[in-house]
């Protein structure tokens, strides 16, 4: 099929060598874009009275069948496949002119931007999912108990609601970013033609304006020779693969049953092949594997780039399909996490439990300075003493701490410890730790409701431009099959 | 001096393990910025009537102190060293509320936030330096000859304006990706304490706006346990550094003896302790292998925080030093890099040079249909046979080349090559086809002038924005500076 | 079908679930080997007499027609796929010990072994071929001049086949990492069970010998939950195409026209769809890029493993599909890669260059330590100043450089030069330079026969060692057939 | 300084240029090795009479000096520095063929080379000193119950010496890739020169001989312009790094209160500034994250040699510092791991834990196969049935496992289960499943100690090696010391 460009110049190819450099498997995903900035080029070069009004009918005519075609085989890639199909429809005269003031350094550049726009989107769609469902369980779990920890030990009390807000939080973020990356995105190369335009007037803003990019990629070698956006979407996607992993880590360690802080419904587990008592967490362990798709990606491309030469090489076609392939990981991460999010429960934390109750500590502490007036360092001291005893007792009984603190209390503030024992005895409670919480962003179970209003409109909002970007996406496809439609009667 | 805390609890430390925690070797970056939330700490407590008066004064005085002092000697880290020289200037008890409803977990990430903004405005400054510099020798060269390559074989003529433009625009979305880091890295995370907030009615706002941020990281969890910031941070960096590599690539490449696009100057040049002729590119060449400094610190930081439990686990404070290795790194590079722009010299190509005229063979082709109506793939297909025969022939006459496409154009196109022949001779001419260029972003000097003004402006809005982001964090310094005088008066 | 394991705990699996922890998909790689162990134990339970012959003979059986079956769709891997059509065949009773004193996690383990090593051999098979390539290629051009280069700058003549013999090398040294990982690899996990073992008293070494293993992996935690030899594969696969890559950037460079050392066949040349005089090297680009895979592999991989807790987890699962890919992908490379070395063409360096002449320059101050007595660090500052004049004259003309040196020499040295003009004149011949270089591992063409002498003898012990491997798995591979068929009969 | 190499040439450097270019930083690794070899070069220039008598005796005065010297200052690298520090003191005529037939390409080679087999001995050392605490743990635990898991899941019970050596067997493997690179990285680049060798008659072998190399890397190319010994270190490395990250991660969750399975000393546990009861596994997470390291300088290093042009670039100085802080960080991490496995503490599970009772079940279903002959799959099944009713009970009593178990075989297996019930009770006992093991590489406590009996000979057989390595390097820098003495007596 190649002859169209090489038999003039080179011959034929050896037939390994056409096989070892061709990406029409991957190319599939291109197809539909590819043919799209054909249909444009061809409507602009006429509207520019570039070709002849019956070469552009019969050009458009033809790839309107290619629309529905199946890719054609052992093509060198898919720019080349369309161009012979098309001539092969419209004849040689009429389709001679299909790359004219074209290359395939602009089509490629202009297509892989057209499909992974449409990827982006997807995540999108699939993240404001994820933030919807994130939002409901926040608010059903505003008031279940759980331990916070730091360095995996039980640090402090919070909810599953406000645990849960954090993670949203850090995929609010991965959301604008990907907002972010999709202003870059969504220019058009095209006109930019192999790497230095073309003395052909051409109109490059017709043709971006057809295919529904928001503007240009301008310098021309800018336009085929950087994939910096390729880069930004798997720095992105490991991002958030990141901030998704450390989830999965979390509800692996949650679900064991000796920390039994979240209950995997059964439909959701899997057991042994070997040992019938098993429940595990495979879903849970593959979020957490398929996050490491991305860096993957990103390392393989950002390997590939550097120290790359300017301009287009060809070296830059083995990065197009890690884009695919990380995008559809993601997406299944992301809505299999929803999945998983919407059905796991939280087993509240019993409140009598010993090996929890000095999660207190620290608001003891601050009571010590409250309603004693020590400072806090030496309230510290004190607590951090109470704690040494109860850790070595190893005893079993919840109660025994608030008592062990008022005993260090008494035994170095004298005379100053009277009206503290009830307070302590009430502070020696998660529960109550959790409720007395005031600061901005705590996991006071008000405070978490407060927050979550904020959300709820931040997700409006970002539902809504993500409405306005698809809707502009789908009205500049509709058009341009209308003008091609046009044309072509 | 870590008795502070743990004598109660654990008592001593294994010397061993505690310089293997140790961070106080690269807190010394943090060091500043520590004393700084301590004072805007100190202030908001006595401001919400925390704390005593003669206790915030005594330890603001102290810190005043600390604020020129060495770091203290084998210190755990940073927080602890601070906390127990103001102890010892202003007593137990005064001290003793320091860390009261604050924590090391909030600090350290608020201090590496304050440090880390401070590097990335650094970075920024440099990059509106290259910018600037890029911009000047875009002007003085948007005339000077220059082959374009793809694949790295000569492609078609454009101008080395042109070719630095297109990375000119590269750098300008480096840029941009650091502002929009910027607006997520502003946040404070100071009042988040160890996770969890606090029952004290503190004021996170007022703290925030002492310390220079645009508003906070709200959740708690998030506060002290997200490091996308620093992720994001070294993403931008690879890319930058990916940017960079290329060109430093080219630069190499360019400067060989037998392609001689650039004459490096000789006071950037190194020679050989052996070889007496040579004169090695070896600033480039670091340019260029400093260029994956970013990408090691990336996944040494995305490996550390893959699967790490959600919220504080020291694993992090591994991540920070690669933060200063890399932003100083890249500092260094982009300067040399300006320097090197500025002072290298382009050798425009000899335009009568036989091996490089059939750049000129898009431009035949597009003569052909745009003078003598045949479709493009029929002149791409004569022009490639002329290509093919001129190749064979290896021969040094430039002239041979327009004549050998006249040749075939007659064969193949009898009676219609009448009026081509000059056209042919004329745009036989590298610098003939750059000058003919039309479309939008192409190498034509006027059209590189034009992209240059709208350049120019892009350059006068972000160096105003950036001025605003330093007015607004040295006037919020100075404030703090002043309310702690006021304090202590 | 997983209801044969998990009906009686957990009930049915949620489909979306099934569907995303399925490794149905990439175990088509592992379905032989899979196979054969369920031979191997079923033939070692009833030496051990653990099972009843009728009950062996009706697997076996079944697991002999299920040789040639098509996988089974939708099933969650190929364990449960096999156990569910020999069950299908083999009746409940019989099939229902299959999976007796045997668990998936050293069956996977065992099974991902079994195929690595068949990759590794064909790989090395691969690497034997190429190695062999490359002696023919460096025989045939033991004498072809070429230039080399430090910081792509010429330096010293050398030739084509001591360039390629440095290559060689280094792929020697590649094949040796891998049979030091084979010994490693082909070690038997089975027996290791989920990963305790069993009280069955089954025998791990009549397993081990059936199935080809050079021995076990003792521990049974290690058997199944170590990926050592999954990241030294993707490692020494790394640094294979680290090797092949810088080759490939060498090539991409000398194919230029102005560099010009290498001229690329056109039957694998590629050319461009818009300008008709290009001949790109698209496949040496490619071989470039490819090598990028193993890395990216490597870093998902590690990225995986890091941080996993000890023994079997899922997570392992998705390190499976990298190694076939990464695999499949070398072996394209290494065979393109061969096809490219004995079909590209060095042009031997034209010797009158006046740009390369000063090549020379190392030999020539030799000469004056030689032949005139002075100190080298005075000759090469001697031959430096002429250099420096030479550069700034930028003549056309080589003779003019020993001339030069002449000039410098008669300056400095007076009355001590009368000698050395012959010498000078004869020196400044980079065919006379590469001549004259005597030390072990010269370019000396001489030196380059030598050691090419020492490399066959290698290439046919290796070959010897790896044909021993493959006929001992071949062997193993009948042996197992043969008793599987001796106990049926 | 680098004013001996670059006057006559190139004029006076950029003192920005110099500083960006130097490694003399980092160059002090290589200080001692560089003056080692450059004795070893004159010794050799002396014996092969191509210097006099009286300049090798002044230039060997000279470097016997600078072995005690501290650096100087601001020089290009240690070579230049070198050079001039000896002509100074040799003078210009003695010191002016210290670097004939020497470059500074073989010698940076040879010099990395030196200090890395230094370094990779060290952390030899290391890994022997933690395998033998390994082993001493093992054989004081080999009875000492543990829950193994597979999925983070209680899966089996095992004992922790059992657990070690898997660990154990891990680490073997590593240190045995070590000994493989050693016999790679152990030759002698020296003689290669610039990339070419030379026409003076050297004797490559002598020198290396006297450097204590175990032999030559002989192309002169591939002796100045390959790495790959570098990258195969960071590999190693990594892999290091990965296995002692996953018992890193392990021993986190294992010191959980929950989990409760190692008590972690105090006095290598830290605390909280603001939470009093907090006991922190700080050294066990440092140890996690720096395990991060490796993989960072691989990616660096890879990265920078990814197609790098063949044979020396100055990109290659970028890689070498990372050694250095690799091996560093590696032998602290692993000291600080050894001293955590000798002090760190297992709690023996409590054998009547009903959370831990069904980690029985695959011995129970093995039972029913033994005593009853049923098949293994219904055995499963109907233990299965038994696990799923016993989870939904929440009961805290572990003797009601084998009794719901007995229940079940009773419903399933009429009349064949009187046997039964005393089995059933004997093996729900963790204990007793650990001693009823009988596969190879089992838990069973004799099973651990066969194996350690082995291993303690491996290490026996390592050790010896390893001395002999030491020795020889010993010895051969005592020679080398001893000749230079000689020849300037």
């Amino acid at each position: 099929l190649s002859s169209l460009y090489r038999t003039s110049r080179l011959g034929a190819a050896q037939r390994k060598a056409t096989r070892f450099i061709s990406s029409i498997e991957s190319d599939k995903y291109l197809f539909e874009s590819v043919v799209q900035i054909n249909q444009a080029h061809v409507i602009m070069l006429r509207r520019r009275r570039i070709i002849r009004l019956q070469d552009a009918r019969k050009v458009l005519r033809a790839l309107a069948q290619l629309r529905i075609m199946a890719r054609p085989p052992d093509a060198e890639d898919v720019h080349v496949a369309i161009e012979d199909a098309v001539t092969r429809r419209a004849g040689k005269l009429a389709a001679g002119n299909l790359q004219f003031a074209k290359s395939r350094n602009d089509q490629v550049a202009a297509a892989i931007r057209m499909h992974l726009r449409s990827e982006v989107l997807h995540i999108m769609d699939s993240l404001i999912g994820l933030l919807r469902t994130l939002q409901i369980t926040i608010r059903k779990h505003h008031r279940t108990l759980m331990i916070g920890r730091t360095h995996l030990q039980p640090a402090e009390p919070i909810t599953y609601g406000h645990y849960l807000l954090a993670f949203h939080d850090e995929i609010l973020r991965d959301f604008e970013r990907l907002e972010e990356l999709y202003a870059r995105l969504n220019l058009s190369p095209m006109g930019a033609c192999a790497l230095a335009g073309t003395s052909i007037p051409i109109d490059r803003k017709m043709v971006a304006t057809l295919l529904g990019f928001d503007g240009l990629v301008e310098n021309s070698m800018d336009a085929v020779g950087s994939r910096d956006f390729a880069l930004e979407f798997l720095a992105d996607m490991t991002q958030l693969a990141v901030d998704i992993g450390r989830l999965a880590e979390d509800f692996v360690f949650y679900s064991t049953p000796e920390v039994g802080q979240l209950r995997l419904p059964n439909d959701l587990s899997f057991t042994s092949s070997i040992m019938p008592q098993k429940k595990n967490p495979d879903v849970i362990e593959l979020i957490r594997a398929r996050s490491a798709i991305p860096v993957g990606a990103l390392i393989k491309s950002t390997t590939i780039l550097h120290s790359l030469p300017t301009s287009y090489n060809l070296d830059m076609q083995e990065i197009t399909p890690d884009l695919w392939i990380t995008s559809g990981a993601m997406q299944d991460v992301i809505s299999m996490l929803r999945t998983l999010i919407s059905r796991i429960e939280p087993r509240p934390v019993e409140v009598g439990r010993a090996d929890l109750v000095t999660t207190t500590a620290t608001e003891t502490a601050n009571v010590l300075v409250t309603h004693l007036g020590v400072p806090f360092r030496l309230a510290h001291q004190i607590v951090a003493s109470a704690a040494s005893d109860f850790s070595k007792m190893r005893s079993k009984q919840a109660d025994l701490w608030p008592e062990l603190v008022l005993r260090k209390v008494r035994a170095r503030l004298r005379g100053r410890s009277s009206s503290i024992e009830t307070t302590l005895a009430h502070v020696a409670n998660p529960e109550a730790v959790v409720s007395r919480k005031k600061s901005l962003g705590s996991p006071a179970p008000k405070e978490t409701l407060r927050l979550l209003k904020t959300r709820a409109t931040s997700l409006r909002q970002i539902s809504s431009r993500q409405l306005g970007r698809k809707r502009r996406l789908e009205s500049a496809k509709r058009r341009l099959q209308q003008e091609a439609a046009r044309l072509v009667r």
